[in-house]
């Protein structure tokens, strides 16, 4: 069938037929229809949606991304044709049915994700089913080589190469900005990769973003970690492992994490970088992504066997994960924390031995330490200050100033003190309400905002000691965290809120006024 | 964050922001905002998508179906808020995860998916989910009512009304244009509505659309039934059971029909057209969607429980459907078959017995027969030529032509006899291989397309004799759907391929030639 393009501006692939030409192709939406540009000879496959009234019959709406490839313009005449299906829809449809896919069909499916040759929804149905039906360990691994395989890689002609990773749930998580640059000073490579807060308060790449630019290329991200031993970069800039983004974007509505996608995403990710040995950190906690050791322990494993398939040497920390790491969270506050203790400080604790345990794993499998003696190495380099040179190395070379100091990080300028109504012991944290808090204050956007905490675990306090400073770059943004705080309860003091929170309502006396906070 | 508006004309819903103000705000791909139209005060929640190109920062895209609602223009500032998600979307996660579904939680979804207030991937996870983890009975009732409730009711102030449902997958199927004059020719109503093909030759709506017009609104549907008898119309067109259109719409792509959705799909559509009996047609077969006679008990009891729950009497036939339903396949052939047998014609067989068991079914239920006497009366309603009279009237007040005769209805112009290349017997016909056949040659967009059956399962057959007729409106169809017949072997003679395909290729004398196919 003969149609005049139509060009759509949206931010999609897809045609937009009217309903009585589809009929007459005998096509509906979800279909496939081949369209050809006569000039080029360069044709598509695209997936049909079907209006009544935005467009007239005989047109052809074609969207952005898919004009992106067929490069037609407005009012030229193109032959449509029925195209069939493409067969990882069928491959979908297998693993809905619970049956387990082969290296090939998941390669399909993952190029058609890559190439935008499935839709939303039929990502969304091989997530939900992967999520439902699970994917065992051989899926995992022709997963992680797919994402590989579709995507950008380092090559590098030195090794070892070192990465790292930590699955999120944890606040306060910057141990990044300690390990990488006591590995880069040992003179081993760790070009790593992170991911910006979808949910958190600050990815690893918000938080670098204090300090220096985090949008390179994979090219880039090779030849900077080449020149000053590693870097710190957003991944969603590089094209590696593009597959990821796509499947991530499905998964959000539902809040879930399917392990084996989380496995392979992790995984494909340390393999195009041409990581050689991968320390993994899994914090075990109440409000993390795995809440018990042995959870832990089957997950490591399970990281360490796709490792070892893929040639990679893998070890795991399972970490307490009940506390933030450190005190800070929020970009800037947890940048100038980090930074802290490169120039010399000596707390907070949590974060120093957290950093240096992972660190330390990476040095005993890189072979640069005899195993047991990889912590105090990595205590050493950052003792010595060569760490703290390192990381400014690095800061220069993505564009940041190197002269910066852990002074010269702000927090935002509205802040306020949370204090202690009572004397009493801080007896719990929520990780999922700080993190809230932190959200509503700005974070991860403001760099500025988020909280700093006081009083962690087992401290005791007086009446009056303060337990959390909440910052925020905008008033009304403090004012509605705070708002939240006194809703969510974060840190409990002898099992009560402690908090807070000026009220503005009017006085009215029926109400009660004491529920343990001053 | 104020932004103004910019129109997008895709036929969706959703507003399309920059990343930088997605960002500023703290949204996500899949996440709400709520804006407002401030000479109104109408608001809406919508899913965000974004762009870094097609729209620049302080500029917030509104889709075509968003705007239908919001009503405001081009350049217009508006207000833009985060938005919470909305709780189906914790319900569906729970479906995920295994969990049962509560009237109320069931009741939310469906309410959304008509709404459009969940993306088309949303909807497509409740599918999957409610595919791969089952809905239990309860829950098939809740998606019933809650599809009846969320859209167009008939209510007659009369009865009994009496409903037909026939499960797809039987090519040739048009039983309904003899049970819907029979049962209105008898006094009782039956305001039928009926789908287009999705996969299948022919819809009974779309066999319909040969004689009269077939989309009217609900009260339409319920007037002209009232003053007829009965009516054969598009549900589609109506507002009966609108998340049913919406929930197919996604299975659609996995060619996926699962059983409770299709039992609640089915239920809600009686129950909203006020049916108080429905005889329910299960085909079993090979190719059909039931295969085997305890599965198709076993979905019987479902339909008679649910139906029972909304205070619907119904019964199930179980019904061969190993071969098409008389000879006709594709809309005109068929419509012709059957108006041919209201004229009086005593064959096919098969269509008359199955029409006149179902319509009896109904009778019975109704209390227009005694038990076991029902298809008696059909089969007299029929002979007495009340039928065809009914018939001519449900036509005429459709705005179709009563004086109509199957002489009248004429396939298409193009046609070709495949003819018995031996002696045998017709051991077996592929229903899905017929129509696949009879989609190629147009149907049912083509309504002069198809194909019309001469040899049924059991015939001897000599040498020479026809087989079937393929029928078509445009003569590059024909060609096509004869090469496909060649390939897919619809109708085995004694195992081997009858067909007769002209082969327009070079003869390459080291090809084999004889295949059995003269």
């Amino acid at each position: 069938m003969k149609l005049a393009v139509r060009l759509v501006d949206i931010a999609a692939r897809g045609v937009l037929l009217h309903q009585q030409d589809a009929k007459s192709l005998g096509v509906f939406p979800g279909d496939r229809v081949e369209i050809t540009n006569p000039s080029t000879g360069i044709s598509i496959a695209d997936y049909v949606e079907t209006t009544s009234s935005l467009i007239k019959q005989g047109k052809l709406g074609i969207y952005h991304q898919s004009n992106e490839q067929l490069q037609v313009s407005d009012g030229q005449s193109l032959e449509v044709r029925v195209a069939d299906r493409p067969v990882s829809l069928d491959y979908i449809r297998k693993k809905m049915d619970g049956d387990r896919l082969s290296r090939e069909e998941i390669r399909m499916i993952v190029s058609d994700i890559v190439h935008d040759n499935l839709s939303p929804s039929e990502i969304t149905a091989f997530v939900i089913s992967s999520y439902i039906n699970n994917l065992d360990i051989d899926e995992i691994e022709y997963l992680t080589r797919s994402m590989v395989e579709t995507g950008d890689r380092l090559e590098f002609h030195t090794g070892p190469i070192v990465d790292k990773h930590s699955i999120g749930g944890v606040p306060g998580n910057k141990i990044t900005f300690l390990v990488v640059p006591i590995i880069a000073a040992a003179g081993l490579l760790i070009p790593k990769t992170s991911s910006r807060a979808i949910t958190g308060a600050g990815g690893t790449a918000d938080l670098m973003e204090v300090l220096a630019p985090v949008e390179f290329s994979a090219v880039e991200v090779q030849q900077m970690t080449q020149k000053v031993g590693g870097v710190i970069v957003w991944g969603g800039a590089t094209n590696i492992a593009p597959a990821d983004d796509k499947i991530i974007l499905q998964e959000y509505p539902f809040k879930i994490d399917q392990i084996g996608q989380m496995i392979a995403s992790v995984m494909a990710k340390k393999f195009a970088v041409g990581a050689h040995v991968v320390a993994i950190d899994i914090p075990v906690g109440k409000y993390c992504k795995v809440h018990s050791i042995p959870e832990g322990q089957k997950l490591a494993q399970t990281f360490i066997e796709i490792g070892g398939r893929l040639g990679m040497r893998v070890e795991c920390a399972l970490t307490y994960g009940d506390a933030p790491v450190g005190r800070a969270i929020g970009p800037a506050l947890e940048v100038k924390e980090a930074l802290a203790i490169l120039e010399g400080a000596a707390s907070p604790n949590s974060l120093i031995e957290k950093s240096t345990v992972i660190a330390g794993i990476a040095f005993e499998l890189a072979g640069k330490a005899n195993r047991g003696e990889g912590m105090a190495l990595a205590l050493e380099i950052l003792a010595s200050g060569k760490a703290l040179k390192k990381m400014k190395e690095i800061i220069a070379i993505q564009g940041g100033n190197p002269e910066i100091t852990s002074d010269m990080v702000k927090p935002g300028e509205f802040s306020h003190v949370v204090k202690a109504d009572r004397d009493g012991y801080v007896v719990e944290m929520n990780n999922r309400s700080l993190i809230s808090i932190a959200r509503t204050a700005g974070a991860p956007n403001d760099h500025g905002a988020g909280l700093y905490i006081h009083a962690k675990p087992g401290t005791h306090l007086s009446r009056g000691d303060p337990i959390f400073t909440l910052y925020a770059e905008r008033k009304w943004r403090l004012e509605k965290a705070l708002e939240i705080a006194r809703t969510l309860r974060p840190i409990m003091v002898e099992g009560m809120l402690i908090d807070r929170v000026p009220n503005h309502q009017e006085w009215i006396p029926s109400r009660p006024q004491s529920n343990g906070v001053e």
